[in-house]
């Protein structure tokens, strides 16, 4: 017997939807050129912020993020109960190191790129049950972080397959409040891990289809949705060769007329050289905080459905021949 | 103002307190060779596990360590409703495949070692507030697949620090329930992340156990507990050296005559040469899901708090010279 707030197979509704009511992205120069660069919060001059290391400035890049989300609230660090964060470094050591700055309670997650959806998920079962009534969800990702963990020494300039895509340098933060005006959480769905058996670490989107796909489907059945009920369903980071399969993939499993498109499609021109497309933890969550949230807010977005997809594989486990399991969370975000 | 379920700064109190109706442990030829080998459900015959790679091995040990415990309670994967994982790997990649061949709907956690109390704070919020009816939490880690992850190559032979400890080979499955008898979650506190300034990563006790101390400090204040309400408070792998810095900040911090222990230290004999105890996700998992659930279902214990600890650096970060921030989350768990 499932639980009161369950619907159908994966999918929760909230009695008491926790409130967005502030959110900031800031991205690097490459994210701030692309089409959306005046949507975010800030555009970094450079990947290195100042600091030693990449890795330091992509944690430094994300504790900014969400201060600066809480002082749009006017609200400092420790007015927030909970830290729901997380990103592709090994050991989410960004988020761990943001966490330890900010002295915030804090819960570390993995979903690689579907982390944003995943805190927005945790953050907002944790709100609606009871426990806290102001919540930060976060995720980033940093492109030069990024090459030299999963790819190849970024002085290498080794050339990138067609169907591989830019990790994006972004970080993204939203604040949940139990009151409050703006876009609300009213639904969500946890996903499954599914395997597409592709065993391509250049070809993630392709890896990751099968996962968003099914997350998409099994949210609307579970709430008896049409296709086109969201004004937007977007994934986080299929890419161009990714999204191609979810469209195939929406017609083998009769979702009709969905309003489809892919942070990683979104992100960047077509003239900025980034294979497929964007990709990583911070692809979805600065465009969910950047442009996508903002239009929620103008009112030209009524129903959107974020479906962070994440590719759960690792460069050892790959190495040695196994395919890349995937998963995607689904969140349905509406406006009052 | 603060959810109404929170007491104090980081403690949430649960109203319907979700049941531990079943729990399961597997661990390696070493930890079975301890004194509490007795104790566990499988000790296997060695670190390979009839699979090709260590990795490989981890992940079916969690798996099976998962369908123990639901197999207690005449289940199959698909009667779960939701799959709370984490491991020590890179990307945590011994959970994602759990989770993909499991076919459980899946949130992927990281809290280094604190995973295992990480995994009940959250599952039992997600029950009590009503969203899920049968929640399995789970974590492992692997003696050979850490090593070469954080260490050196195992082939390489390097002597070990005296501060070093032992990563477990083991895994830890708990099964919670809305309804059913067996030991109850009462309370859970999220930690904070707390940097005692300590860079060796050859001595993750000393860096943990400021961590810890922090959130038995604050559990026992929010909900106005003297230091000796809990039959065992018990850390997860703090070691012999972590376990006596602890011993100092409770007087420090006037926690009075807390019966503690540490699973690090209990999981092993003093002939075993782990240096300073065990370590690992799977040490408190292990020693939670074999040892001491036994002793509260036979009366022996009657109020536990697991206190599950984690280093919260990565190899990168630490060669970059950062000093290594830690976590504990702490799980208050009584017989009824």
């Amino acid at each position: 017997m499932p639980g009161r707030k369950k619907r159908g197979q994966q999918t929760v509704v909230f009695e008491n939807p926790p409130t967005i009511t502030a959110w900031a992205s800031v991205v690097g120069p490459k994210e701030g050129a692309g089409p959306w660069g005046a949507e975010f919060d800030v555009v970094m001059d450079d990947y290195i912020f100042g600091e030693k290391t990449w890795e330091i400035a992509e944690y430094k890049m994300l504790r900014g993020t969400i201060e600066r989300a809480l002082e749009k609230r006017n609200f400092r660090p420790e007015d927030a109960e909970l830290l729901l964060a997380g990103d592709l470094l090994n050991q989410i050591v960004a988020s761990n190191f943001a966490a330890r700055d900010l002295e915030i309670p804090f819960l570390g997650l993995y979903g690689a790129c579907s982390t944003m959806s995943e805190g927005l998920t945790v953050g907002a079962m944790l709100m609606d049950g009871g426990y806290f009534d102001r919540i930060v969800a976060a995720a980033s990702s940093h492109h030069y972080t990024a090459e030299r963990q999963y790819r190849f020494p970024t002085e290498q300039g080794v050339q990138k397959s067609q169907t591989a895509q830019w990790t994006a340098t972004a970080a993204g933060a939203v604040l949940l409040e139990s009151r409050g005006s703006g876009p609300y959480i009213k639904a969500a769905t946890v996903g499954k891990v599914i395997d597409m058996g592709q065993t391509d670490m250049a070809d993630m989107g392709s890896a990751m289809a099968g996962a968003a796909v099914h997350t998409i489907k099994t949210h609307l059945d579970d709430l008896n949705l049409p296709g086109n009920y969201y004004d937007l369903i977007v994934t986080g980071d299929l890419g161009k060769v990714g999204s191609a399969i979810a469209s195939q993939l929406f017609v083998r499993d009769g979702i009709v007329n969905p309003n489809y498109s892919d942070c990683g499609v979104l992100l960047y021109d077509q003239s900025q050289a980034v294979g497929s497309g964007g990709s990583g933890c911070g692809c979805s969550a600065c465009m969910l905080c950047g442009p996508l949230l903002k239009k929620m807010q103008n009112g030209e977005l009524q129903k959107l459905l974020l479906v962070s997809t994440g590719a759960l594989m690792s460069p050892i486990i790959s190495f040695q021949g196994e395919s890349i399991p995937s998963i995607a969370h689904a969140v349905a975000i509406e406006m009052y």
